[in-house]
């Protein structure tokens, strides 16, 4: 089955203490449908501006992602330029360009309105509301945000919280948004917040789902070093959401391999600048890191 | 088999946002040794001042503490004081007032010095050299320590783990030992430094070994609430040490498990103060949360 995936197409300037590298290929809906392109078709949905790079067009249909989603509005592409320090968690925006990302709105073709799997990547909720309400009736939908979203709509994040299966977002995230900095205790409150699945990101210290058949731990892939990771949490939820899609049974059934397999994709984005190391990443690779954090954890 | 127990046998004084206990049992030693006492039998070495409540020392005795290596110093006994902020990973010491730790010297039963199994807790590593020292062959002695060993005995650290298998320590003294923030890095560096075995703890985000079989990633129990994280490490290494002692078979074979046994007694450690929930501990209830945490890391 099919993965539909909204959320940012972006250049990405990104400075980390070692390099340097500007406008490369980024945003949430870029890493995630990359991710999720390892396990099955995704389609695209998002908008660019002309100045929107061929060579990313190219990379796109590369991992056989469907563009009829990707609207090429006139104007410049969303530009977003950060700086990690040393310690990689650590980031702080330098400049923000919205460009055409500040008047798109998602507008499905006839085929992307029957997918079953729904990925609300990371992008301001009233455009993940106008994407939902253009789909007729999909068999699971997962919601990612970020801090902003949480400080700027809230009331429309609460209102999207209702209508989607799953929510994902990171531990300082689910810390704003619960008030609380207990995950079990923060699982909790999202919960009654409306999504029956909660999954919080650490970043190299894995994830925590809490769903209807309870809790599991997913650990992270350990890395000798990452090079830069931005879109890591957008991998995951991407990788996650292709390997739901493809997967044969309940969604309960295959949420904790799917989000061991969305942990390793993520590994693999931290890996390179920008999306440079996912994209040579290949499903035997992912297989194979997947059988070694088997090893890893079994005791 | 028995574990030999060195460390410090304090009273502490411990504020949280919630409560404010004073002179409470602790110390590395007594945590580590109540922890190992569910597993295996204990020999406890430590100096404690003519204040040392006796309630405390039948304590000890209600968990089978042998209390030969015990000494009973004139003076006062170590006695510290800290205060934990809302985020429980933050605590600063309020005062630390030595007492008879400053002029300690371990001296070993004749029936201490054939133990097979040797935590040297966190103590000064001067103390740690002396326990070894008196040790006839030891089979397996791990070390502990913490930041202000790091930073105040450096050479008598480093000569110290050229002569244990294993070395145990919390991600941000890694850090401060290795000078990187990558756990993957840091673990082989401390192996050049001369442990077959090294694990580091991160808390609540659970803990990672590296040893002679290759990387284990061990989980935390999950926590619905923590009283008092004070001990939780002196807990898991005890609880490690305790579980090894008692082990059939090799320790490559069994360290894993031994870990996530640890690992749970610690996070009886965190539901009360000082040692309040540890004593509550039985050997079936950290079984049953072993089991639990099988459950929540399968995939």
């Amino acid at each position: 089955m099919s993965v539909l995936v909204v959320g940012t197409t972006a250049l990405d300037s990104i400075k980390t203490p070692v390099r340097e590298n500007p406008r490369l290929l980024g945003g949430s809906a870029s890493h995630a449908a990359v991710a999720a392109s390892f396990f099955a078709p995704v389609k695209l949905v998002g908008g660019v501006g002309e100045d929107f790079p061929k060579k990313y067009v190219a990379l796109y249909r590369k991992h056989g992602i469907d563009l009829a989603g990707l609207q090429i509005l006139p104007g410049k592409t969303f530009h977003w330029s950060g700086e990690y320090e040393v310690n990689m968690n650590n980031r702080r925006t330098l400049m923000t360009e919205l460009g055409v990302i500040e008047t798109f709105q998602p507008k499905l073709p006839a085929a992307y309105q029957d997918v079953p799997f729904v990925l609300l990547g990371n992008i301001a909720p009233a455009l993940q509301h106008s994407v939902l309400d253009q789909m007729r009736k999909p068999r699971f939908v997962v919601a990612d945000s970020m801090d902003l979203w949480i400080n700027l709509a809230l009331p429309d994040l609460l209102k999207l919280l209702k209508r989607v299966d799953g929510f994902v977002l990171n531990d300082s995230e689910a810390q704003l948004l619960t008030q609380t900095d207990n995950v079990f205790l923060a699982l909790k409150k999202i919960h009654q917040l409306g999504p029956r699945y909660v999954i919080i990101k650490k970043g190299s210290h894995g994830s925590i789902l809490s769903g209807p058949r309870g809790m599991f731990i997913c650990p992270a892939y350990p890395l000798p070093a990452v090079e830069d990771p931005t879109g890591a949490g957008d991998s995951f939820v991407g990788g996650l959401m292709g390997f739901l899609a493809a997967a044969k049974g309940a969604v309960d059934a295959n949420i904790r391999r799917a989000m061991v397999y969305g942990s390793v994709t993520a590994s693999f984005c931290c890996q390179g600048f920008g999306l440079n190391a996912t994209t040579k990443a290949t499903r035997a690779r992912i297989n194979s890191r997947v059988k070694e954090l088997e090893k890893l954890t079994k005791f």
